[in-house]
């Protein structure tokens, strides 16, 4: 099959949840970019609830108009789960146990015992095509009719989009190539970033240009279609680098690549060794760290450091500049990144010190101040931010910039 | 009016860029949770982009069933506003200048110059009901046609919010209350839950009952609709009552209080404070315990020690212990634990130690083998978990299982 002819798609969320309002809807956020940058156009969302007759009358109205329904939820093993047994109803198929999939169930549920009603999860229409669940039970199916397709995936993100990214867009571009690359950038909003490249998004045909705000990033998304990957990839590389000739220096990486990925690869390089010591991030720095594989050979260890107990005991933080400065503070700051590359041995310390809120603030030092202290080369520095927002993400933010202070300067 | 006639409602989320998956939709969640708390159930969330064609049809489609409709987004004074033209044209009425609303515009903007077209902001159908914007130009609007009513809301939150809350909400009201309880489990998988409360799900009406699976938790709402709160309280009590008598272990919470709140809240009861060691977790149970305001009290300090060295030097875990059992196994995570409380002079200590992948894990000790250990009240325990999943995974859940795990001692 070709995308040629399917140009019109439909997300239909599934789960009496979403019309509770006790998820925000994220699955059509996410389904809406990647079919875009597979060149499929999405003309609708639904959301309906796990019942039979909304569901089948929403498959019926969607396919009146979309050649492509993408569905999130209900494949798995309980009374709720109707998604694909409507399905198989609305296409006139019977059902089946996928045999491949019972047995990945089994794998999964090797040392312990197989709950009542797990091997519901294998039931697929008859004659669908199947995606394998990598990170649940319930496979993913598509069923092809009449030049309509349909595809189910799982509700929970963590299942779904990797099934998405890995299975079904695959499935979905078979014959042309849909080729993207995300910049990924740090110390520019997205207004800021849009306003940089507002004459290439102006102009912009094949490839098409997308920024994406995210916490304390922005991600800009250049896309290409063509008939082979060298002619997708030619497309790409000049808007590219473009791109990097006005922003580059806030450019961190490309792609899955993560900003903590960046800091554990330019640590190796440079046969650096981390320390880390959080205060308000309360170990967010330390727990993206530990996220690359491998990073034990740059990663000493890190502190919580909550208390001024633990910095004076720790990290060796004088109990004077605590009571002069406050503990946040840049001094505090300073002697906290000296301190942990002192304690663990390591060439570069890093430290994060800040008022996340929502009490503790002051006129003087409001909700959202946060030092920075990076102890690398036997230097120290600090970064100032005074970040508005609530104490969830002042410390997500937090934890970007402290990692992005520790890039630039390796 | 009252909504006595008036019990089922579509969100209609008007705007290119939620078809674009550049924003999530949050409005739709917003709305739904504050319309089931009026009494109205919502049986559909739509979106369209801002294409009158398909928003006339979106209407159309919405009355077949809804008795309200409720719009947000495209009431502004650009050419991509065609909400409330769809709607005048949709009930077959004229437009006009709201005087009102137009002077309101004009104050706002009484220190600078009024730009062009703004005024469009205050065009209402003839005859329409007005909600005045606190914090923004555009009004909402609201058409009632032969039992049918049609509220449309601006599409920022920060201006929908507060008119749906102050003036939708007060002409909707109703004597009708739904009110739910979000049941939180740990230790349970989503089908053994639903198996333990199989009977109760298929007597379901009122209240209905429904199992959600999240990463290492299951979560059962249970929710009531009544004419009023006491009514709808007393409906939710006996079935609550009837789950915890069967689940009550694994529950460890009710609604918005996180797993670590509960963790917090007994240590303090219980005058405890807790030291964290963490190696392959690498901070994430201490950035749980941190983001609850006020955890100081009862938290001393956290440790990262991925490394074998950390472990040694920081908690005093024997090299020999270390050589002979390997980092991943049950005496190092008692080691750890009990190391972790006497360094940081705390009377708990939690400490995780396991294989997170994707490499390191061999036919003895497999990727997903994590050793928890709880030292407390002198007597030190392990639990050992062999989780199935990729690393982000595998890390989420230990954490949550440690935590669970500490929380079922205190």
């Amino acid at each position: 099959m070709s995308l040629a002819n399917h140009k019109v798609a439909e997300i239909l969320t599934v789960g009496t949840e979403i019309l509770l309002g006790n998820i925000v809807n994220a699955n059509a956020a996410f389904l809406s970019r990647e079919l875009a940058a597979l060149g499929v156009a999405v003309f609708r969302h639904t959301s309906v609830g796990d019942n039979p007759d909304r569901l089948a009358a929403a498959f019926s109205d969607a396919f009146e108009t979309a050649d492509i329904v993408v569905t999130t939820g209900g494949l798995g093993p309980t009374q709720d789960d109707i998604t694909k047994h409507v399905a198989a109803k609305f296409f006139g198929l019977e059902t089946e146990i996928h045999e491949e999939s019972r047995r990945r169930i089994e794998v999964r549920f090797a040392d312990r015992e197989l709950p009542e009603n797990v091997e519901r999860n294998a039931i697929v229409p008859c004659g669908a095509r199947v995606f394998q669940n990598d990170n649940g039970a319930a496979p993913g199916i598509c069923i092809e009719r009449d030049g309509k397709i349909l595809i189910m995936l799982p509700g929970p993100p963590h299942e779904m989009q990797p099934m998405f990214l890995d299975y079904a867009a695959a499935f979905l571009k078979s014959g042309r190539v849909f080729l993207s690359r995300t910049l990924k950038l740090i110390g520019r909003g997205e207004t800021s970033v849009e306003s940089a490249l507002r004459d290439l998004i102006d102009a912009q045909t094949n490839p098409t240009i997308a920024p994406y705000a995210k916490v304390g990033e922005v991600h800009v998304r250049v896309t290409a279609s063509a008939d082979g990957e060298t002619a997708a990839t030619a497309l790409l590389s000049p808007t590219c680098d473009e791109i990097y000739s006005r922003l580059g220096t806030h450019i961190y990486a490309e792609n899955d690549v993560t900003l903590a990925e960046v800091v554990v690869c330019a640590l190796k390089k440079n046969n650096f060794t981390l320390a880390l010591a959080e205060s308000c991030t309360g170990g967010m720095i330390a727990a993206q760290i530990v996220d690359v594989p491998g990073c034990s050979a740059v990663f000493n260890e890190g502190f919580v450091t909550y208390s001024n107990e633990a910095k004076i005991s720790r990290l060796g933080v004088c109990k004077k500049i605590l009571a002069e400065h406050g503990a946040v503070s840049a001094q505090v700051a300073a002697a906290m990144a000296e301190g942990v590359a002192r304690t663990a041995g390591a060439s570069v310390g890093l430290s994060v010190t800040g008022i996340a809120g929502p009490d503790g603030g002051t006129a003087e030092k409001p909700v959202g101040l946060v030092y920075i202290g990076l102890h690398i080369n036997g230097n120290t520095q600090i970064e100032k931010h005074n970040l508005s927002a609530n104490r969830s993400v002042v410390r997500k933010r937090t934890a970007v910039f402290a990692l992005d202070f520790l890039r630039r300067h390796l």
